[in-house]
């Protein structure tokens, strides 16, 4: 078992246990998804760039990571492949010649 | 080499011929994980739970898994832990008994 | 009539034209505020804190606006009778003495 | 006085007696807009489309149109103007005959 299964097999374990599928569709596991962004990102509201309680950003980073799981799980997808594939996207979106050193936005390069 | 070590070591590299490793502080790769998982949530506006673009879909949250693999590293977080270290704190705030077939938040159970 | 009445209006009339009304549920319509204000962020990814294009702030807030306008009228809020409130309740959420020249979190104070 | 200067009195008063302008840069008013956007959205997580908490509702739409406020006062922006502006442009990105009863983006038309 991967560890990308050990962890989605803990999230399901976890769901089911509570008989959470029920609420689980696509559209409220995005919102979920955003919702825990957003406590990500309100460790730094008002702070610097690198100033944040590094506990606390384990937590929100987990609890981000368990949604896209389990949104990627609901419709078979193969984390690693999507990821690689997405990579592979950009790389033509973002050629490294137009793009080194310069954090422009593609449609601006 | 596990998966998650191959996609961080993928996205290492696209960052780095980019020379984009200047830009990625903790705080804007904290926002830019939320401008990501809004851009899936965009995908479910004004649309039925389950009505999305598949394709679309895989290409978000890939790129949500980017950026908070981009974030774990910079920190030496291994996700497969702070996950399921996150899994055992959920069990405590959603005990079973008290959480099972309701959505309520743990601060209303 | 007032600048929020003006304003609302506008943006009804917008709506009641092209028929939009149907898909403007609460759920869906906090959505899209959360959309817009994720792309008024964008403007400030990998940036510095006062550095970004003033025109597409304008177009950014103003969206944000229209969504929160339409949202409030849809359930009769008047806007600027809330807004007193919430002034009012933070105020005791955030006491000057102790909040002064602190940006904590009123949970921490 | 208007509505919406006396809105911004109000919220520059709360600010000033705590000695808060400090905080306001524009990114972090950006990351504030948000926050308090997803606590709205917060509100219908794994929730049907009318199902939320009235007094909470006008809680977190009044913490969204403050911040708004904010960032507008900052820069002086008159929000009247900035709206209606973006009425016009929205008018011609969605024009009736291409948009009517029909959510797509303008992208997509």
């Amino acid at each position: 078992m991967t560890e990308l299964q050990e962890m989605t097999k803990a999230l399901i374990s976890f769901r089911d246990e509570r008989d959470w599928k029920q609420f689980h569709n696509s559209k409220d596991l995005a919102i979920a998804i955003n919702s825990e962004a957003s406590e990500l990102l309100d460790l730094f509201l008002w702070k610097e760039k690198e100033d944040f309680d590094l506990d606390k950003l384990k937590e929100e980073l987990a609890d981000i990571f368990a949604f896209c799981l389990l949104l990627a799980e609901k419709h078979n997808l193969n984390v690693r492949d999507i990821v690689l594939d997405k990579i592979k996207l950009n790389g033509e979106k973002y050629p490294v010649d137009k793009s080194k050193g310069t954090a422009k936005k593609y449609t601006d390069l």
